[in-house]
């Protein structure tokens, strides 16, 4: 655990927080300046219809420049009493899914050494469709339903570039697989 | 694709650049600002022994306030000629391991949204030590063997926290498990 000596904001709006510290590590060294990021926690979602398709989004992402599925999900806004609420309320305005089986089962970070927040994963069963989407005004999203084993071979096969949504994906299907081997077989997985 | 109207950094120094562009997107919509980061590629390795242990590192993560196992990586240097030297690199520096049968397998990113850097994974098999590690002098690198199926169980119960290289573990290992039904197995993915 690293010591904070000094902490102060060299960017922050209503999109972006950018902290610089100087810290003191394990081994008495200083460590300046160190930045780290701070957001809302990040909630994504494995959502997933009774026929074992997996409910995606596709969209332009500038950080890379391309259009790319990923999950659905954001960021928990104040609103949101938990990361569950959170992930339900996007899966609902990105792609008008609901899902009557969901929990949160596991918590997990982007980046660890860079980002302050948590990135939490909601896995939600039985998803359907409300017929109704509600995306921002900001928002270009296409609703792509992909069945799962096609979702495996896309991350096998580097046509899933969000490398933490493909970690998020992993871990929903080794807790589904856990008490449903049927998934592993549909997935590819063995 | 969103077209840029004008870019500038707001930092920029040697351990980070943040860029804000105004653009217009698909739908001829002003977005501003929009925010992104510029880093060198990431490089990281899923680095496997003969005898199906995975090579990790533990350390001290600033952004989320503790010591994680993560893979071991770094970015790639400007004396690194190909992602895979950087990552063949950086595995020598921090465990002390080299691989005889070492390749790039995918490029992913971090965050496709915010980061318009690659995060590549080397896939290094038959990795041996050297016994001799050379740690940056900022480091603090514990080197750590695990079995591939207790790493897989990690991931599982939410012990391995950086999602991104859990995705990195599950693009390797389904890779691997294409030639390898034993490491499917083995990793207790059925």
């Amino acid at each position: 655990m690293w010591k904070v000596l000094s902490s102060k904001y060299l960017l922050k709006d209503r999109w972006i927080a950018v902290r610089s510290e100087a810290c003191v590590d394990e081994k008495a060294r200083l460590v300046e300046p160190y930045y780290t990021f701070e957001y809302p926690d990040f909630v994504h979602v494995l959502a997933i219809t009774p026929d074992d398709q997996v409910v995606l989004v596709r969209q332009y992402r500038h950080g890379l420049g391309q259009d790319i599925l990923e999950l659905p999900g954001g960021m928990q806004d104040p609103e949101d009493r938990t990361p569950l609420a959170a992930g339900l309320r996007e899966l609902e305005e990105e792609t008008g899914y609901v899902s009557s089986r969901s929990e949160v089962i596991g918590s997990y970070s982007v980046d660890p050494a860079k980002f302050r927040n948590r990135l939490h994963l909601v896995l939600a069963r039985e998803a359907a469709s409300t017929g109704r989407v509600r995306q921002d005004p900001t928002e270009s999203i296409d609703v792509v339903l992909m069945p799962i084993g096609d979702l495996v071979q896309r991350i096998r096969s580097g046509q899933f570039p969000n490398a933490a949504h493909a970690g998020l994906v992993f871990c929903g299907l080794l807790h589904l697989a856990r008490t449903d081997p049927r998934l592993a077989r549909l997935a590819g997985l063995c």
